[in-house]
């Protein structure tokens, strides 16, 4: 199913697709800190929508679980859900992999709305399909891949979210002009935080997405090109959650950049005059991140799974615009980007 | 994707077709019932399948469940399965239906293949891509639509197979006849047990599932065929659940298929004879099936969960070999048929 994606000032077009599939019930689904300024923004912007009922979830990452999904389940069989109802999301990252999920399952898939409600959601999780939850502590160990229907886009949702929560989206959007337009990644050397949270930007990252998912559902190709930054982001993250001081998945990520962008100059001769810029972007707008780890403190997270004990393979930077997948790199070069 | 059918005397198809994968690991599926004669069978079938392990969950269509589905990935976890391993479900339809539903969610999907050993997995449960397990005691109520990547059918699995439960196989495949060829219908005349359990019959019956589901693979349309003898059959079903003699599936869409032939008679002047025929197979092959019920009995479960307390939509035989969809029947024509 394509997704259809509206944006701000774009309600009546969202209304009209609604109405038109005629749904049998509409089910809000947000968490404790959505369901509050969000769910307020929602209603005032969409009066006519008839919700049937709102799912509240509690807040965080450590509730993205099968209970909670039987939470979800238990309270559409008691509002006798039929499977030609839609779930709405409203929320960050979290809310659509888990609301996604649980809708994709139920009578064998009811549809879903998405309305992220932070940057990171807005450029990059609210849309693709992957859904999850997290099983033995393993990320996204359970999912499925069921595109919304819908995707609406307001930055006016953004308004009370925290600063670093905020920030740590700009870090996907990085990543998205790095892997796609020479002349983006240029346009980021002026840009300010009001550029970053542009519907403009927004919009710019969502197609950079949309045209890679649309080659590769199933992430067997060139959809690995959104890794870029991840493999050692992802490790830098899992080792921070272990410490005091733990990380947001954009700070993880822009941290992972800077090594993949290192280890691009190695394997492909990128210019390191783009790492430099990337490290310019982290002073700029993360002047207080100075988590400190090592080679050692991440290797494990690094290799866990890998069955290459000698190295692994990454999306990796040939220039600009241009992303590789699969490139084999060694533990050596992965070191030497520390 | 497209599901690869083997049959007895394909084993080295299914060999090679194993070996070009390259799964990671291959995990059998059985349960308590199906590790003893069946995986013996399947082995001396397969030597040279490395099988990584074998997961056995208690059997019964009581234990189609989330719990269930949990100590499944567990034990996946144990063995660090990855996304390029392979389930083999080694069972009837409860099997093929946990274990298609937990495949399709480990790591958003690892391939199955379903290796039927009852009559009614083999000619209608082991394919279609509809997996499924029950929640708040709902039949199916969570589920995906998840083709196995294979099927291998050979009716030597059958053979120490409890002989009701090998019958109540039958219903399906007369199903198919009727809503698929009247040839085949008329060949029904002189079938024997060994007819209905022949390579030929159940090929027969897969073949017409496969067009249907071709046709239709989420369910909105022509698929719908397929629930020819399943509204009132289900009814039933589910009131003799509540009893002290409980029908197999098969047994209740025999019943459903009576009913449902002669509310085609006053809706679409489908012969007499096509319910006295039926009458007539459930005399030969099923003479001690004698349950009692009445429309009483069962509106409860009819109505359940429709939205028009007037009457429900069915399918219903236009002509053999025809079959409508979405007809809609008062509840007095229903009641005209007990």
């Amino acid at each position: 199913m394509m997704t259809q994606i509206f944006y701000e000032k774009q309600e009546n077009l969202l209304l009209d697709f609604v109405q038109q599939k005629k749904y049998s019930q509409i089910i809000l689904l947000a968490d404790a800190n959505t369901n509050g300024f969000c769910v307020t923004v929602f209603k005032e912007i969409f009066p006519t929508f008839k919700v049937s009922s709102l799912i509240v979830i509690p807040q965080g990452e450590q509730y993205k679980t099968l209970d909670v999904c039987s939470l979800i389940w238990n309270q559409l069989e008691n509002l006798q859900t039929d499977k030609s109802a839609i779930f709405i999301n409203i929320g960050g990252g979290m809310i659509s992999d888990i609301g996604g999920f649980a809708a994709s399952l139920y009578k064998r898939g009811i549809d879903c709305i998405n309305i992220p409600t932070t940057l990171l959601a807005m450029v990059d999780a609210c849309y693709g399909g992957k859904t999850g939850i997290d099983f033995n502590s393993i990320k996204n160990n359970l999912g499925t891949f069921q595109h919304p229907a819908a995707i609406y886009i307001n930055p006016i949702l953004l308004r009370t979210l925290d600063e670093r929560i905020l920030k740590s989206g700009f870090a996907e959007s990085i990543k998205h002009a790095l892997i796609s337009s020479s002349s983006w990644w240029d346009e980021m050397n002026d840009y300010t935080v009001d550029d970053f949270i542009s519907l403009m930007n927004i919009k710019k990252s969502l197609d950079t997405k949309i045209g890679i998912v649309a080659q590769d559902q199933k992430d067997t190709g060139i959809r690995q090109t959104l890794n870029f930054g991840h493999t050692i982001g992802h490790a830098i993250e899992s080792y921070s959650l272990q410490t005091t001081t733990p990380l947001l998945h954009g700070e993880a990520i822009l941290l992972g950049l800077i090594h993949e962008l290192r280890i691009s100059e190695h394997i492909f001769n990128l210019p390191a005059s783009v790492a430099l810029k990337m490290i310019d972007l982290k002073q700029k707008f993360f002047p207080l991140l100075s988590f400190q780890y090592t080679y050692d403190d991440i290797k494990l997270f690094l290799l866990q799974d890998k069955k290459n004990k000698d190295g692994i393979r990454m999306s990796l930077l040939k220039t600009i615009g241009d992303c590789a997948i699969q490139v084999s790199v060694s533990i050596k070069q992965i070191q030497e980007s520390f």
